[in-house]
C-alpha cells in the first residue's frame, strides 16, 4: 500500500523560530507533502504583516522540497475540508500550552470528525523558544542569532530599531 | 436534619455555553437553590452586554424551578456576605485553567473563611468548550449548534454579523 | 423545596490525617448525612486494618452528629447503587493527583452517569499532607502531632515501635 | 513523491482497551504500515502473559489491514533499529502521564536521534481509560464492556473467576 | 572558603505584595547581598509609576541591611553581566506559572550560560498572592491588608479611589 | 557581611546520574560547602548499596573542592537540625514530579521552619534523566556514557551483567 498523504502545520509564526523550522524538517520527513498555513485572523494585532510571514517561512523553507508555505483566514477546519486535507502537525514543548494545545485538537475534532492532530516534540534545545519570547529578547537588544534563522533576525532587528526609533521622536 | 441550602455560580458568561449550563444542571440537583451570578466587571470587555447575558442565562435555565439569575458587580466575597450564602460552584475541566482556580478558591476563603468553593466536572463533551473558543468559531464562521443553546447561537450570529459588516464597509 | 441529601466520602485512610478530616467537617456543613466509606480492596496492602481505619475515623468524627463510617469492599459505583447515593466527595489539594482523581471522577460518571463528584479544597496549612507522608515521618520517628488527630497518633507510634522491635531483633 | 513509511505503536497492551485499538485505527490511515510492538520486560509482573497479549491484539486487530502485532524484549531503541523503523506512535491522554511520555520521548531520541515520537489523541470517550482502571474494575466484579473489545472482556471475567476462586479456597 | 555572593531578585513588583517580601526575606539569609532589581519595560503598562514601585520596594525592606532596590530596562541578561552578579532569585508558588518561570530561567541560561536561577517557595499562606489579584480586590473594595504592606495598602486605596472619582464623573 | 553558609543535598542517589552530578556542580559555585547526603531508609529496596552509592558519589566529585558525601538515615530534618544546616538543595527537572518536591518542600519546613528548600535547573541535556531510566536503559543492555559519569557505567554493567547470569541459569 503507498500512501500520499499531505498534512497542514497551522500557526501565527510570528515570526518563524528555529523551534517552528524544526517542526516543519521532522514533518517533511514523515509526510509526502506539507503545507505551512499562516494564519490571518483580523482581530489579533501580528508584529510582521501577512505577506512578510510567509516570505519569511518560505525564504527559510527553500531547502526542503514537499513544502509549500500559505495563508488563510477564516476556520481552520473549513480550510482542511477545502483542500481535502485532514492532518494537522503541532508542535508540542514540554514548557509550553499543553491544555490549550488539546482543547483546540479537540474543537478541530468535533467541528470535523476526519480532523487529527498529530503532536511532534521539537529538539530539547528549543524547549523554551516561543515567538514572544523571541521579540522580547529582540527589543530590549539582545542577541536573536541562536533562535531564529539569520532572514528573521534581519527582519527583527530592523523592526525593533524602527520601533525605538518612533519611541525617540516622542 | 433537613437542609435549605442555596449556592452561588458564578461567572461573566458571555456567554453562556452548553458546559456553563450543565454545571447548572448539575448544581439543581444538589442543591435547594442555585443563586447564577453573572459579574459585571468595568475594568473588563465583554463581548455581550450585561443585560444580554442574564436575559441568555434565563431563557435557557428557564425550564428549572430553583434557578435565579442576577447580577452583580464589586466583590464576589461582598456579595456572599449580603446574600448570606456561602457556597460557591464552579466547573472544572480537565482542560480548563485549574490553577487560577485554586488561586480563586483560596482567595475567597481568605477573604471571607466562610466561602467554600466546590468544584464540579462537566460531561466530557465539553472538556473543550469555553466561551472564548465558541466565540472564536463562531466569528470565523463556523457552526456553534453543538456548543451553545440556540438563543445563544442566533446572538453569536447577530453580532458577527455586524461586525462582518462594519469591516466590508471599510 | 427541602433536600435531604446525603454524600459519600470514600478512601482508604491509611491512616486518616487531619487534611482528611478537614474535608469531613467542610461536607458535613454541606449535606444532611455524610456517609465516610473506608475502601477494603484485597490487592492493596494497609498499614492499618480494616477495623482499625474505621475506628480511627468513628472516634475522630464523633463531634459531628451527621456522619456515619461504614467499610465496603467491591466497586464504590455498585455500593453507591445499593444504598442509593450518588454524591461522592473528594478533597483535592493543589498539589495531589489531580489527573488521577478526575479519571476516577469520569470512570465512575461512565459507570453510573447518576454518579457526581464534588471537589472540596482542604485548608491550605495541609495542602502537603498525605497518609504516606505521615507514615514516612512517623516511622522515621518524627512528630505527628500538626498532622493527625491524637487518636491516630497513639497508633502510628505503637505500629513504628513495634515495627523497629522487629527490626532489632533480626 | 511516494512513501511507504511504517510506524512503530510499543506497549505493555496489559489487556489492550478500546483506548488502545482507537490509536492503532487513527494510525493506521497515517501511516503505509503500523506494527504493534508488545514490550516483555523480565522485571515487569503482567497479568496476562506475553502470548495472550500478543493475540488478543491481533484478534482485535484483524479487520485492519496494514497492522502487525509482534512482541519484543529488550531496549526499542535496539528493536527500532534492527527493523529499520524510526516512528514511534504513542496516545496522549488528557489525563494521563504526559510527563512520563516526555522523558520517554526525549530518551528514545537520545539513544538514537533518528527516533520520532508522535503523539495522537484517542477520542475524547476514552479521557479516562487505563488498561489498570480497567483492571480494577473488573476485579471487583464490574462490566467492562464499553472499555475493551469483546475477546479481552472474556479474559478479564476468566482471569479474575480464578482469581477469586483461589481467594475463595483460602 | 569565604562566599561574597550577591544574587538578584527581578520584577515588575506592581505592586510588591506580602509574597514578594516572604522571598526578599529569605533571599537576605541565603546570600551576602540581595539587589531587588524593578523592571521597567516601555511595552508594558504598569499600575503604578517605577518611581512608586521602587519607592514601596524600599520602604518596605529598610529593615533588612543587606537589601538594594535598584530599577533597570533592557534584557536583564544584559544588566547581570554589568554588574557582574549572575543569580537569579524568583519565587515559586505551587499555584503559579510555574512553566513561564522554567522557560524564563532557560532563556536567560541562554543568552549567558553563567546565570543562574534559584527557585524559593514562599510561606504556604501566600500561596494564592499575585500583585494583580491585589489589585482586583483593591479596585472592587476589598481589604488588602492581608496581602500588602501598609504602604502599599494606602497606596492602593489612593490609586481606586482615584480610578472611581474619575467613572463617576463620566 | 561575609557569609559561610553550608547547604544539603539530599537523595538516594541510586545509582548517581549526570543530572545530579550538574546540581552539585552549580551549588558548589553558589555556597561555601556542599554536602551530599545519601538517604537509606530501611523500606526502600536499592540497586545499589549505601556503601557503594557514597563511594560512586566521592568519585565522581573529587574534583571538587566544597563537597563531603554523607549517609544518613532517619528523618532529614532531624539530620539537617544536628549538623545545624537548614538549607537544601533540589534539582528540579521541567519533566520530573514537581508536585512531589513542592509537598516535600512544604512538610519540611513544617517539621523545623528553618529549612529552606532552594530549586536548581539542571542543563536542559539532562531533562530527561532519572536513575530509574538510566538503570531501565542498562538492564536492557544499552549505553549509558551518555547519562552516568564512567565509574557509574561500570557498575551498572557489572550489576545487570550478574543479574541476566542468574536469570539465564534458571
Amino acid at each position: 500500500m503507498n500512501k500520499k498523504i499531505s498534512a497542514v502545520y497551522p500557526g501565527s509564526f510570528d515570526p518563524p523560530t528555529n523551534g517552528h523550522l524544526d517542526i516543519v524538517n521532522k514533518s517533511s520527513c514523515l509526510f509526502s507533502k506539507i503545507i505551512v498555513a499562516v494564519t490571518d485572523n483580523i482581530n489579533k494585532k501580528y508584529t510582521f504583516s501577512l505577506h512578510k510571514r510567509v516570505d519569511l517561512l518560505q525564504k527559510s523553507t527553500k531547502h526542503l522540497k514537499n513544502i509549500r508555505v500559505v495563508s488563510f483566514s477564516g476556520l481552520l477546519a473549513d480550510y482542511l475540508g477545502k483542500i481535502n486535507s485532514f492532518i494537522l502537525i503541532r508542535g508540542l514543548r514540554a514548557l509550553s500550552d499543553f491544555e490549550y494545545e488539546f482543547q483546540l485538537a479537540l474543537m478541530n475534532r468535533k467541528l470535523n470528525k476526519r480532523i487529527e492532530t498529530i503532536f511532534l516534540i521539537p529538539d530539547q534545545s528549543y524547549a523554551f523558544l516561543s515567538s514572544s519570547m523571541v521579540k522580547e529578547v529582540a527589543m530590549l537588544g539582545g542577541d536573536t542569532a541562536d533562535f531564529v534563522p539569520s532572514c528573521v533576525e534581519e527582519e527583527l532587528k530592523k523592526h525593533f530599531a524602527n520601533l525605538s526609533k518612533f519611541h525617540c521622536e516622542k
